[in-house]
């Protein structure tokens, strides 16, 4: 292509040379790098701008120097340097000067993110999905339109870093009633989903090095998230009623500690109320920050719920994550914290220089969502399916492996687990349940390596009933049976 | 009200007296905390569950040494203990003990998250915003409700860190086409917005104390978020053609630059191509990383935009922040980084341990947005009303006040900067202008204190156009003219 110096002007006076330098320059850069620029004779070009011939060769010699352009004689001055000097993509990771090392791209290192088992649709018996295959889309997708449709001008500026005041408040007023924990909706920030609220506390409250008490087996993302934001974390084994609090009074020096209290994961027990106030206890006695995670909290099938340790809290130390992940759907992105007063204006702060707030829209759909109803009828109807899909699989389950792997009873929650006798038993089982197209995670996959187990965690199975209909779950267990037996 | 013993159920065998110590706390406590609850006396509950009396003696004394119960004498035991244990929020802050103070709950403190000046509807002279008034709402609502009408469970389960693969390809297409910066889809991460992935990569590269050069004055929310992440601050002053490079020059031990150069903010000047050149050698001479913030890129008036700092750069160092923000409008929080292929892994393990990625309806609803051609047209409609807005301010300020106040040319952006003589002069105008409903920026409040700053810089006014329309700015000066004249 030829360099068109139509529109090249050059004030009269000084530096013309370097007026001319520059506004080639700039028209060569600008193309795209797949053109070759033929640029014109220094002769045709002194005379299409009116200087002298002496200031055009001036500027060539300026870009020729910087390697924008390449001389060929006989065939005219060519502009392809700078493609070639520009890099493809690939050539630019070879080319790349070592790269610093900050801290947190050492930490990031290890961690692998590949595609793994649970991309893809839906499929049993995934961890962490409900039955969001039951979600009203035709609902959701009237209330966008209404929101929509009454251009909310005021609301499509920049928001308040806590959130939607609308849904806070419905937030509050679902917590009193459904959990019995006591709140104001300005303790109450929009968050991205319980892993965001935990993300957040841990960058808020935690120093490099500083000790965080978690269950072992736990929830590797929390892990993550607390490991990024420096913590060391101390794994303390689980039994029938939860995290064994009596392991912990060996610890009087943990910043904080992160459970899962409503229903462990990946366990599947609940900490009992005795266990909760003696957590309490001892995070009263060392000044201890408690991140409690209510993640699957409204998924309870017998008995009363017991209430949230934020519920129990007298002393403003628990942070109570929540999130619409497991009732509505995950790709939602939104979910709450309720934190102690005191943190807010901090946690604000942070809010507004990163992500700022949840998208308006999708704020102001979830509280209409609850407000009308909606979110009520749901959470019965998700309750009744996680109910029948756990049913099924209990019921298609027993005839099938009833003897040898028993399962346990499931009060609360979208997934149980079982124990292994052995790490080889539990890697061949997953492997064949793989093979046939059926998820189970391996229970050793949630262990903390080096710290306190029980040894009936050290091998097992974890499975999520919840994601996929009850013909789906039999129809995976005829796969097993194949498979296992 | 009176506990009912209805429904507690003890096994018979050992331990009596503590099933039922925990059988009633677990009532009492799930009780909601304005509830006084009158318990039986001990000889009544004893007949009531067939135990003995010393059972339930025994029951309650744990309670009571819990202080869960108050026995009162003559008037039935009443468990208010705990109501009057929990305390109301006020009291929790007064009790509250010494807080831990993590080291980023001490560089939060200074921070002033009290409602500020830019809360509220768009007015004139806000700076920040486009002309978001013109927002095609009916538009994004049909999308919104065609997305939810196709029942689209692939998309509603956890997502890609990295966000929807069809708006990356649609992103990396306009890149190339409207920015001439050429880029691989997986090199592009959909972020909540510009400053979220300032964060981001503040958060990914920066160890604490690492410099970061960054322009006086600057973003101030840019500031804090690299603050935050550890960086010492190094302020380089501006002049007509940018941030100063022969300032950097002074600088060999910068980890990171962080620069707006299409169109600095707040001052204005777009950073010449010889500077954008020298800026990139002197990174790549010391090996540091480039965040550039192309904010407001789409919006040029006058000549042809320049390449972007990565369209220039050689060795995978730059950054590039894009933004919806101020084309969409700012309560979408939609944006993307472009990112040197090398880093990609890093920031995908740091979304995937706590926000994970943005809600897939309206990656997919911005993604359609682009592909029907809704997109372009829009730029061009704001592109149209944002030169137009800024139009009407040049023309009616003139003759009110473009003697003693003399505004720049704008050939790009959202907003403009002039000098004042002084610091009380800045102030006072600002004030003046507040009191009558116009929003007008003091420059001083974007510099940063105690570093290498440009005279003309030191007071100054900062005045955004594009959030409001013609009459809308036409009124304000008006407005401006009873309190300035």
């Amino acid at each position: 292509m030829n360099l068109d110096p139509a529109g090249i002007t050059l004030n009269g006076g000084k530096g013309l040379a370097k007026q001319l330098y520059l506004a080639l320059r700039q028209r060569i850069l600008a193309t795209p790098d797949t053109y070759r620029i033929k640029l014109p004779t220094s002769r045709n070009l002194a005379l299409a701008l009116q200087v002298s011939r002496n200031t055009v060769v001036r500027a060539y010699d300026q870009l020729y120097a910087e390697g924008i352009i390449n001389s060929r004689v006989g065939d005219g001055t060519y502009a392809d340097g700078l493609a070639a000097a520009v890099p493809k993509p690939d050539a630019r990771i070879s080319a790349a000067p070592v790269m610093q090392q900050s801290s947190m791209l050492q930490r990031l290192r290890g961690y692998d993110t590949r595609r793994r088992m649970s991309d893809g649709p839906a499929r049993a018996f995934r961890l962490g999905i409900p039955a969001y295959d039951l979600f009203p889309n035709e609902i959701w997708g009237r209330l966008h339109s209404q929101f929509w449709r009454h251009a909310p001008l005021a609301q499509m500026g920049y928001g308040d870093a806590a959130g939607s005041v609308r849904l806070r408040e419905l937030i509050a007023a679902y917590l009193r009633q459904a959990r019995g924990l006591v709140c104001a909706p300005s303790q109450i920030m929009i968050t991205a989903g319980a892993l965001h609220g935990i993300a957040l506390c841990a960058q808020l409250l935690l120093d490099a090095g500083d000790k965080v008490a978690i269950e072992n087996p736990c929830y590797p993302s929390a892990a993550a998230a607390l490991t990024v934001a420096g913590a060391q974390l101390v794994g303390i084994a689980l039994d029938q009623d939860g995290m064994d609090t009596a392991q912990l009074a060996q610890h009087a020096d943990c910043r904080m500690a992160y459970v899962t209290p409503s229903h462990q994961y990946p366990v599947g027990v609940t900490l009992s109320l005795a266990r909760r106030l003696e957590l309490l206890a001892w995070a009263e006695r060392h000044n201890t920050w408690i991140i409690e995670d209510d993640y699957d909290g409204e998924y309870r099938y017998d008995g009363t719920p017991l209430a949230p340790l934020a519920a129990l809290d007298h002393s403003g130390r628990v942070l109570y994550v929540g999130t619409f992940s497991k009732i509505a759907f995950p790709g939602l992105r939104l979910g709450y914290l309720v934190l102690p007063p005191k943190l807010m204006p901090a946690l604000i702060a942070l809010r507004a220089m990163g992500d700022r707030h949840l998208p308006a829209a999708d704020q102001a759909v979830m509280a209409e969502f609850i407000a009308a109803g909606h979110f009520q009828r749901h959470i019965r109807r998700m309750r009744r399916a996680s109910r029948a899909r756990r049913d099924a699989l209990m019921d298609a389950w027993a005839p099938l492996f009833g003897q040898q792997l028993p399962l346990p009873k499931v009060a609360a929650g979208l997934h149980l687990s079982l124990p292994l006798a052995s790490a080889g038993q539990e890697t061949e089982l997953v492997a064949k349940a793989l093979a046939v197209g059926v998820e189970i995670n391996p229970l050793s996959h949630f262990c903390l390596p080096g710290q306190n187990l029980n040894p009936l965690h050290r091998a097992g199975l974890a499975l999520g009933f919840a994601g996929v209909d009850e013909a789906s779950i039999r129809r995976a267990l005829l796969s097993l049976q194949q498979a296992w037996l």
